[in-house]
């Protein structure tokens, strides 16, 4: 169970945890010292990943995905965890949580491998379509969770474009990189980036719309799935290759832990007045333990609070009249 | 030269080289086979990387690349192939050559490999927004092509979107699935596919607009290099993991054969009324030949009259009138 991992790893934290009590007593039952530290509460209702989002808006206050937000609205949790639909997750912590006052859409972030180390990247699939107010607050966002959370000095921004020049793109991708060159942010805005700067690590923090954010991570698990069943073959295409697989196995075990998708389980909802949290569906305790290290950094940080300040610095709706500025 | 490599696998063609008649002549010299089937044509100016495209169509009438393409405009050569600025090449081809009766807009298309095998996608960079009968165009080209330039009986045609249900994605890609539906074309939709979907070949022919489809292929890029970059410290970083890859040396070159990307370079402009092939700038004369191979392929099997005849199929206007009946 990844909570009992995460227990060991982060002592300091209570848990609430939301579902079937039958099912998680009896999981608890084995694991004494979780037990301790867990306060259960029961829900008759699961949201599936095939419930349409307006239906799990209906339904969903019986559910368990909805007794865990509402825990984090009414200040009894710092943050929520689920493993469940995401966009039943996005919806139903939009409506309980609200945004961040100056944020107008939450994205979906994540931490990711990269030659240099690690990149945050959003947003990856909350918002299909985003003008460019959305990717100037996304970089925002995803600068000061990689200053505060991820403890980078000055990290660099990037807008993913095709093209490394000013007149490439479509018109939010110029006006956004237009804004976050004018405007007087304290953030070191690198320019564009193209879709090999992401694992290459060109810049720290990846600002994309959802759309194009969510097809490039999925292309990329796509890819490292296919050289892995390709590599995983060849070890075993004949007896020598067995054999070198033997002698290096130490080495590419290295190589698969800095991979590891589990290690960087956690999608992070930015932009909401609280904090979500979204498990891959299909990871393990481990992975769903770092899930629940994600939310435990953020609130340890004060991200939100953060987020908050460096708008304010802003001023009155800057961002607007910086737009109009450069239109 | 990739010339001479593809001069030994392609006996029937002859080229047309157009540049810096002295190099050419001093290059060929020292290949007098290639030479033989060569007709050199000299131009005083380059087109480089950085011109602009609006710069290089102005001053382009004197160039290497406008002499390429207007050789193939006027019936003197069967297709281009450049390693040149992309932009420029698709803008004077598309100047020069004129798009298909009834298709819009020309698309980039390439060659990847996949678990299956390989398959065809487009958008990669032409036109960084779509709209849905861009996107149904494209889907047509990719199927055609696979069909006969590839050889596939049936090819299976996914549009990339954030998820496989109708009711994901923008407009324009809703829109897109709803006349691929509907509409009476003999091909075969898949429907929407996601971004990990390419390199697990969920389809034969993936489909998307110009921006997703080149950070989605350059995020893929970035990938493949993080893979080998790491591997290739992994193999270095002991004594055993050294030996380990000596062994395994014959299985692991297979798979950098198979994902080779000089294999799968020359990236098509489908669309266009005539044949042109964009190279990777940085490939060397292998993966050059490959791109002579594409444009090869492409004119041996009469890929753009089969276009036309496809759209002829589909009567007066068809998918305009489709697309009217499902908005």
């Amino acid at each position: 169970m990844g909570a009992d991992i995460a227990r060991k790893r982060f002592p300091q934290v209570d848990f609430l945890i939301c579902g079937d009590e039958n099912r998680i007593r009896s999981l608890l039952g084995s694991m004494k010292e979780l037990e301790s530290v867990c306060t259960v509460r029961h829900a008759d209702q699961v949201i599936s990943d095939e419930d349409k989002i307006s239906h799990a808006l209906r339904k969903g206050q019986n559910s368990s995905m909805w007794l865990a937000i509402d825990a984090v609205r009414n200040g009894e949790a710092a943050g929520v965890v689920s493993a469940g639909n995401t966009g039943a997750l996005m919806a139903m912590s939009k409506m309980a949580l609200k945004t961040l006052p100056g944020i107008d859409r939450p994205a979906i972030a994540s931490i990711l491998p990269t030659l240099r180390g690690e990149s945050v990247m959003l947003d990856l699939g909350a918002n299909v379509q985003c003008d460019a107010q959305n990717l100037v607050q996304f970089a925002i966002m995803g600068e000061v969770f990689a200053r505060t959370v991820h403890g980078l000095v000055n990290p660099t921004i990037g807008l993913l474009n095709v093209g490394a020049e000013n007149l490439k793109g479509h018109e939010a991708v110029k006006m956004a990189s237009a804004i976050l060159r004018e405007t007087d942010l304290p953030i070191r805005f690198h320019g564009f980036i193209e879709g090999n700067d992401i694992a290459a690590g060109t810049v720290d923090v990846v600002v994309t719309d959802g759309f194009t954010g969510n097809v490039s991570i999925k292309t990329a698990e796509g890819i490292s799935g296919l050289f892995s069943e390709l590599l995983s073959s060849a070890f075993k295409s004949s007896f020598t290759a067995k054999l070198g697989y033997l002698l290096a196995r130490n080495a590419l075990k290295k190589v698969r832990t800095r991979i590891d998708p589990r290690r960087y389980n956690g999608a992070m909802f930015l932009g909401l007045n609280g904090i979500a949290v979204k498990s891959h569906g299909g990871t393990d305790a481990f992975g769903f333990a770092n899930a629940i290290g994600v939310a435990v950094d953020m609130a340890v940080h004060g991200f939100n609070d953060k987020i908050i300040e460096e708008l304010k610095h802003l001023g009155e709706d800057p961002l607007s009249v910086r737009q109009a500025a450069v239109s």
